[in-house]
């Protein structure tokens, strides 16, 4: 490939790549931060061209899930100092975080620069409030967001506990109105301890304020299943639809086949998404069952590189091959899943308009040297171009 | 780092690397194929000398359970076209392997390339014998690692049956007579239906030549635990301990503790080790506490890119990385453990002598820009320095 320029936001027309979902290659023009144009032989005299032959389009890549905000990323190693039980991690990131000076614009934004360099576009983090922190985490990810070009969306996030941690709901409700996108939940039952009214109250944030919600739920087996329910329920009742999603929901892969499948059938009925990220040995909730339902799936990194854990690289390309994997899908219209919550799923968590590779779509892109969607998941090769509202970034 | 050239059989002093296990950091003097010193302010007039002050030195990777002869690795991407059963995938495996060219002396030799070039020095393959291939095979894997610089062994693998494919039993000897280092065996009950006659063939066979053995044990839960109790007997009585393999294990995932403690005291006691590859979402037998029993664990990719899946990269930290991930490390010490798998444990399964970063070993070494083990799995960065018996193949 001819080497190129940063070329900011001149009409760019991307030559001869093949589009993801499209049967053939086509041209791509780009004009004015917006998709223009998609077909064979387009001609624009004045758009600065690049040769894309052969490879892969993507639209960028959507990290629905990470903690920004608790990053150690870019900095030196720090060997994990948390024992190996929940109450031993939020003990340990209490204790630490100021020492390690965390959370730190610069962690944020070496992260960030990482993602966006691997053709993410979109994020969505959850960002710890509690009475210790306060806001500060919200700050500097806003902060080092400014100075990015990713779109970041933030959820306020009761790490340390929503009831059981008094002031905490406060701030929330001021993150929310500063201008936060989401609120979020955290086990309102394994951790804290009153599921409804933990559900009651954030689900009363989302309504009061029009944020989305998107909730932390651990907890496995019939507790889990039966918080899905409680919150399918609101999502309905509230007409929330499209706004909720839950993370992690690791329930779902430990439920037997009925009961899966009748959870599933609520969330799509109601609108509650799924976001996962397939770390460690946890459960994965079953990709390809809840998208045949009409499930709305997302895909996330979770922590990369914290006090929570030292894994990550954030690459969503590679947290897609993670999905895949531990979905045990060798198929290639199976890995493709992985790769759709990885973009199309996480767009619709986000509530992301103009998404994709139509014209009209914001020209948010990646280019990848693979043969199809399968291949660029298993393999996450280099990224031969990232574009961001129509300015490449990287090459 | 400076550049440098190949340098042959030349005198090569390492300077200012953290060997691996040491405190501090040490300079080595690699000199006719051997670690000749290894010290503080060794002086070498006559020694190219590489810097590499700073990084981790480790001894040449380990890939101890892998399927070269099967590979498509290096062509176009394939799509996985078996479908979800193991009958499937042996019925579609025979179906195209002829098809696509398989086993492939292009397609080894290119794998192989990849595995050294991130610092792989040893390969045990299983490479599938029966009556249809015949030891085509062995031969095409024994041709690509005459052109590499990888030492490579081969187990001489029934993948189709064994007692359920007449011909392969004579197939299998005539392996080890013509100088193949092990003979493999495949779910003496859940494939080959009658554990005992499988196991006391492959242990004759293994006996009589003096050759090890390496058998696959998908089989799970008590059935397989029964099976792991069989060989550990056999190991035991014919006095083959350190000769003695099970691949994957997936059954020590699944057995309580006090059955496996009780097994894993048994295969200390005689002699078995385990090869894992942490593969999909599979069960990973229980590293840390295996390790705690003084068992041998090794590490392995099983199958890169071939008609049984499309996942691996033939990168033995990356391996690693996945082993710790699914075992829930979260610690340095606990990390280090996998890549103790990926090279000391894979050592010890081969049989290799002089395998280390002591004077008196050969040099076998992989240079990696990590602050100490932990971060070499979890980041497995690009690799700095690759010596093969003392030459630099990659840098």
């Amino acid at each position: 490939m001819a080497p190129f320029r940063v070329l900011g936001m001149t009409d760019v027309l991307l030559r001869g790549g093949r589009p993801w979902g499209q049967e053939s290659s086509a041209d791509i023009l780009i004009r004015g931060g917006q998709i223009d144009h998609v077909g064979s032989g387009v001609d624009a005299p004045d758009a600065s061209v690049i040769d894309i032959t052969g490879q892969l389009v993507l639209p960028g890549l959507v990290e629905a899930h990470c903690h920004l905000d608790k990053t150690l990323y870019g900095g030196p190693w720090v060997p994990h100092s948390a024992d190996d039980t929940l109450a031993g991690r939020i003990g340990n990131d209490l204790s630490r975080r100021a020492e390690l000076g965390v959370p730190s614009v610069e962690r944020v934004t070496a992260l960030l620069r990482r993602m966006s360099a691997y053709g993410t576009t979109q994020v969505r983090t959850h960002t710890d409030i509690d009475p210790l922190v306060g806001l500060r985490g919200v700050e500097a990810v806003r902060e080092a967001a400014a100075g990015v070009p990713v779109d970041v969306r933030q959820v306020a996030f009761p790490q340390h506990g929503l009831l059981t941690n008094p002031g905490t709901a406060e701030l929330l409700e001021e993150a929310l109105k500063g201008g936060v996108e989401a609120v979020g939940g955290l086990d309102p039952a394994g951790i804290d301890r009153d599921p409804v009214r933990h559900l009651d109250l954030i689900f009363g944030l989302a309504e009061r304020y029009g944020a989305h919600l998107d909730i932390h739920l651990h907890d496995g087996g019939s507790l889990g299943g039966w918080e899905l329910e409680l919150i399918t329920e609101r999502t309905r009742v509230l007409g929330l639809g499209g706004r909720v999603t839950v993370s992690h929901a690791y329930a779902l892969g430990q439920l037997d086949d009925a009961h899966l499948d009748r959870l599933a059938h609520g969330f799509a009925e109601a609108g509650v998404a799924l976001a996962t990220a397939a770390v460690y040995s946890f459960p994965v909730p079953p990709l390809k069952r809840l998208r045949a339902a009409g499930v709305t799936v997302a895909c996330g990194h979770d922590g990369v590189r914290d006090l929570w854990g030292p894994y990550g690289s954030g690459d969503m390309l590679e947290r897609a091959m993670h999905l895949a994997y531990r979905s045990t899908f060798r198929a290639d219209d199976d890995i493709e899943l992985a790769l759709e919550a990885a973009t199309y799923g996480g767009a619709r968590v986000l509530g992301l308009d103009g998404y994709g590779l139509a014209p009209g779509d914001r020209a948010d892109l990646v280019v990848v040297p693979a043969s199809g969607p399968a291949e660029a998941v298993v393999v996450h090769p280099a990224r031969t171009l990232v574009m961001k509202d129509g300015t490449v970034l990287h090459n």
